[in-house]
């Protein structure tokens, strides 16, 4: 294949609904990626249309969990996007969190912006980045941000655009089992199996590292879609609207301490040294 | 395979809400399978606890179809079930028509009586079946009557017990898409790979045919789950409740016109001559 999904940097892509008042499994794991006794946060609630309420939610949980300092960037408009003075608090930021909510919002109101374009350079230069629900779905190149989960296998049904493109080749569904989107994501792949569909499962997410290989975490699946050996499909003769048929989607579940390796297209079993 | 999955006689599984007032795309194959011009009915709403609503529905959309005679089998106890005046409704009868409900009425209430007895009689003898729902949930040996869509992937979360056997190896679950029920048929066939998972669309369903192919009927889709590739999984391993591992499982969508042959286990596009 011509182009292979990868990723750059530190990322952790969290399915959404992720424990925020008691273990923190997910959260506590999102610190141990930061690596440092002393961290900075830097929480953008640019997805929701409550963004105090989230905003206080993640302040408490990375308080408890030993922040230092923890800024809340709650840019809701173009102009604050490209304010340099906004930009700046991300200097000495150790994680950049996205926070949950509507993915359209951090791509339309962040997409071109001074801000992104900052938070870009902080993940080359080795800063973590975190996302929840939305906030994860925008680490792809090619983001879902609407599509009902029934007509998943309807043609056109799913909505798509560019994302933050953290990850190339690689397509972000969160909420996954819980409200049974594996259709969305078969439908992705189909379009174009160059693609990869991961479906990340809510108080679940996935440790991404610099190899190509990402590390599951939490309480509950993600699926990988992969359709690389799809055969047949009728994708290109159908008017949108109608079913798609596909021959040969491959699926993986994989749960806490499972793997895989978006080089090889790989599934990985738990590593031994593992707790 | 020591096993195929295998299927005998004449049958029809469909999804669950099918129009039955309109178009009747689906219930109008139905009628072209059995094949005659003039044609006896009986409709078996033992798994509805509204069973005259159902009745009234079937009963007004077989008559705008054309049957020369209609009996509704309402048994709801299983001294019915074996009653002989009962099951001698049944001669003369081209078309069986299983309504939908909970199917566990169907196999608590009709298991090992003495009217299914006839009713296998009956399919041996070329009679056709044609169940909707809880009704084609039934035609499996192996038959999933409870489980959450989102807990599909926790171990033990699907219930199931024995149907009526009318195909072997095939696990047939309904309103797939319309309520996201991949994780449960993923889960079947993560136990047990000799079974494949049907999952039949609303509106939509499958013709099973005597060489062990089936064709798909109506407007959505038939999600066919194969296990026969996993490699790797963690069923035999973690505690009931816990998330699902899983390598390799291969799904297949279809829609109208396109096919399936269970014993090759191979995806079947429409054939040319096909309307």
């Amino acid at each position: 294949m011509a182009t292979k999904p990868f990723f750059r940097g530190q990322l952790i892509a969290i399915g959404g609904n992720e424990d925020k008042a008691n273990e923190l499994v997910v959260l506590k794991r999102v610190i141990q990626e930061v690596g440092k006794a002393e961290f900075n946060i830097a929480i953008i609630t640019t997805a929701s249309r409550e963004p105090e309420k989230q905003a206080e939610k993640y302040r408490q949980a990375f308080t408890t969990l030993g922040a230092s300092r923890i800024e809340i960037l709650n840019i809701g408009t173009r102009v604050q996007a490209n304010d340099s003075s906004r930009a700046k608090v991300l200097e000495n930021i150790d994680l950049i969190f996205l926070s949950g909510g509507d993915q359209l919002r951090l791509t339309s109101i962040l997409g071109g912006s001074n801000i992104l374009e900052v938070i870009h350079n902080k993940l080359e230069t080795g800063t973590l980045i975190a996302g929840t629900s939305a906030g994860a779905a925008v680490f792809s190149d090619t983001m879902i941000y609407e599509g009902k989960s029934e007509d998943g296998l309807l043609k056109g049904s799913v909505l798509t655009t560019s994302g933050f493109g953290f990850v190339e080749n690689i397509v972000f569904d969160t909420h996954f089992m819980a409200r049974g989107r594996l259709g969305r994501l078969i439908q992705i792949v189909t379009t174009n199996p160059t693609m990869m569909g991961v479906g990340i499962g809510e108080d679940s997410g996935i440790v991404l590292k610099g190899d190509g290989t990402v590390e599951v975490i939490g309480k509950g699946q993600v699926i990988v879609v992969d359709g690389s050996d799809i055969a047949h499909s009728n994708i290109m003769d159908i008017e949108p609207g109608g079913p798609i048929a596909v021959e040969n989607v491959r699926i993986h579940s994989l749960v806490k301490g499972y793997g895989y390796d978006f080089k090889k297209r790989r599934f990985l079993t738990p590593l031994p040294s593992k707790e």
